[in-house]
């Protein structure tokens, strides 16, 4: 039996500290949520900011709240090309080694030395949902996608928790290299 | 034993009939070589030209020659979301009933009403290389590629003749998405 699951497109986002918030947009600023995301807790919110690299800059990229421990930016091998850093492929908090940028908001703006990284594909999935498809927290697996764009993506990371909800995150250029959009199923396979 | 082959990432451009480059660059207009592309014959002009959608513009959209038979205009799926027309994956030459858009040049603009397509990835070979593979033209293969951002691309066409190269083409989107750079080895698996 195939076992499907949704997938995501992660368009390029940032997460910020607290500290990194406060000097972008102000001493004690408050995000404002602009709408949840499909991972509870999580939301995209109203604000942006520029990120500026050695050849380019991103305008207008969009935070995602709640606050987290690091500042931390998301963005594809393209977007990295445009700012004119090394693309890093890493799990989301491994930022350890990875470029870093300038960060320009409202109110203020900060270098961080290291925080951007090109997100590598993963599945969130809830502990039933580990259950039912047979595998468990940083397991790897292969996805498979049908169609004229059909591929098998490897090197899957499995994240499950009881706080997460199923779905597979890609960024923009894998989903489009694949063909698929918002909450198209996919079938995972081991 | 692995059989091997390199890749190269295609970015967005234009292929124009002679008819076309004549109003866009002035009649009797010859296209200028900026260099050779790995195909014989086929090179890349220092001639550029903007498309507009009916949602926006893709500024400086490089001219590939020489002239061919039909102007086809080759995106990737964001660039078709830019532009605000489907995306639509063909194989080269296969324009019929795919989205058109106006085309500026320098001297002139014309509406085409269609010839936008996303390549279909592909593998160009000489005659002497299918052989070597395994495949005939229009064979359908799989090409797998490691890394982190490993995958296997079903779906690919085989294209075979005397005039071809060695090479497969994918655009950049799916090219970032295996994490490949022009002239890295991809295996061909049947």
């Amino acid at each position: 039996m195939k076992k499907a699951l949704p997938i995501a497109l992660s368009n390029r986002h940032i997460h910020l500290s607290e500290k990194d918030l406060y000097v972008l947009f102000g001493e004690g600023y408050e995000l404002t949520k602009m709408k949840d995301l499909s991972q509870p807790g999580q939301f995209a919110c109203d604000e942006k900011v520029d990120i500026v690299g050695p050849k380019g800059t991103l305008k207008g990229v969009r935070v995602l709240g709640p606050v987290r421990k690091n500042t931390q930016i998301e963005v594809s091998v393209s977007d990295a090309f445009t700012l004119g850093v090394k693309p890093v492929i890493r799990n989301s908090g491994d930022i350890v080694g990875t470029p870093g940028a300038k960060i320009v908001g409202p109110k203020g703006e900060i270098e961080i030395e290291q925080g951007i990284i090109v997100a590598a594909r993963h599945i969130h999935m809830h502990t039933t949902d580990a259950e039912y498809y047979g595998v468990r927290d940083k397991d790897i697996v292969s996805i498979k996608i049908d169609g004229p764009r059909g591929l098998v993506f490897n090197n899957v990371l499995v994240r499950v928790s009881e706080k997460f909800h199923l779905e597979m995150h890609v960024d923009i250029e894998e989903g489009n290299a694949c063909g698929v959009k918002n909450c198209d199923l996919v079938e995972l396979i081991k």
